[in-house]
């Protein structure tokens, strides 16, 4: 990015006024990012001579985005994610080491006060679906536990819908949680299968995806957020290997190493001896997370 | 924009895939934008390498400008003028002629049903600050007059806020209003001295100024949105000449055909005959059209 334009091309007065003034920021870092965006933006509208009509289409888009966005739910994220850009702020960001797991988006659904658990309890609380057991250990890169890992996990129901999505009340949360894991690194829990779902359409990025790629779902999944004491935190999903749309899903998350085996049981004993009368599910899946540099 | 890197820069997996989902846009214009704009915003996310807690606080700050975001006010025009975007698009999609009027952005206040009102009438409508009379002609750049041409106007008050701003009742705007000219082309109206105003720092667009430019004020102006049934259309403002931050405008907006005097006289009898006991202030200020080429 330069303010000078090539030999041939015009000046561009209006560009050169903005970078001056945004020249003068004092935090160099934030001076950086904004130097590089503003010069990306600008370029964007030159190159492709956005209209007047056009921009206003692009405003309104943002006020339909805005519209729906609150607790619980931020389009902006969801926007972010549909064009790869949470994807690509991963990569460039938070390279793993081979054996890490890799980190994938946290999506729009995110709550930081979900209910605490104790290890191997149900987060369904009424969430509809099969019944699945998860459980697996958190671990280094050099294999050894780490203790007080605290898993984050959220999902949707068997309707494709995250409790946020379904007259929300904040007293009564379903689908998510927060298990501390033990001295050995090991979590459990009780829920119910993922299912594929439609990304929300109702509103901003409904408008954009069907103009444009019309692939608006997401393979069945879940997600994880991990934070420990002593590793760096992980944002992730664990996709459900065979699952419809796991090549086309509209987040551009899914990576082959985050695609996993749900086995589905008969009625029987499940891994942690509870007798069940249905058919149900068992995941098992370990986290390897890296420690700070 | 190109899918192949340059030599010695490694293949960005990530965005080959977002953009080969992409160029299966059917509407050529959305495809040739949605790939520039998406080019560029990776681009920007490589060169500056933003983190996951950078990416993280600017969905935070999406969320905060659409919190404030609703009728009357949209936070990201806002943010779009703070950065020049919306001028830079005028500029790129609006060239004018010589002796045509500039236009400059349209701002975060405008409504589309702003009350009608006759030649000459007050919009203030109970908007504070020193009386003030704007009259002039809509023309084409060749002269003519064009009849009909409906003047929208929209401005603060003498505390620097728009109705918007303040507790606003959609049944009782002011400081705004649409005048349809007469044969002539004439227009004419009474209403407030504008006064320079900071531009709103609750929300997102005040987080980026303080932490940027901590240029926030624009200078004392009037909007003008002018719509006609053979011309094209005009949004633009016309600035006091003298105004403090007439050089620091935070939307980038002033041009200088776009200043112009707003004169001040004692009591006495104002150009539309109206006695004034108190002292007054008058602008003259003919629009020039483009028709359409």
């Amino acid at each position: 990015m330069t303010t000078t334009p090539p030999p041939g091309e015009p000046a561009n007065p209006i560009l050169t006024e903005v970078l001056a003034r945004f020249a003068t920021t004092s935090n160099p870092r934030l001076r950086e990012v904004m130097l590089s965006l503003i010069g990306h933006l600008h370029a964007f509208v030159s190159e492709t001579h956005v209209t007047w009509q056009e921009w206003e289409a692009a405003m309104d888009f943002c006020a339909k985005a805005a519209s729906v966005t609150g607790p619980g739910r931020n389009e902006f994220i969801a926007l972010s994610d549909s064009i790869g850009l949470s994807m690509a702020v991963l990569a460039a960001s938070q390279p793993k080491p081979p054996g890490a797991t890799e980190p994938t988006l946290i999506g729009p659904f995110f709550l930081d006060d979900a209910p605490t658990v104790a290890i191997g309890a149900d987060i369904a609380n009424g969430a509809s679906g099969q019944k699945l057991y998860v459980s697996g250990h958190v671990r280094d890169t050099a294999g050894a536990p780490i203790p007080d890992a605290i898993v984050n996990v959220w999902q949707s129901d068997d309707r494709g819908l995250y409790d946020v999505q379904d007259n929300f009340d904040p007293a009564h949360m379903w689908g998510r949680g927060r298990i501390r894991c033990d001295e050995q690194g090991r979590y459990a829990f009780w829920s119910v299968m993922p299912t594929a779902y439609p990304a929300p359409m109702d509103a901003a990025l409904g408008d954009l995806i069907r103009a444009t790629t019309t692939r608006y779902w997401r393979p069945a999944h879940l997600h994880f957020a991990i934070q420990t004491q002593v590793a760096d935190p992980l944002v992730t999903h664990i996709f459900a290997r065979g699952s419809q749309y796991i090549d086309e899903d509209v987040a551009f998350g899914v990576r082959p190493s985050l695609i996993a085996d749900f086995v589905q049981h008969g009625p029987g004993l499940a891994p942690d001896g509870t007798a069940m009368a249905e058919a149900f599910a068992t995941l098992s899946y370990d986290f390897v997370l890296t420690r700070p540099q």
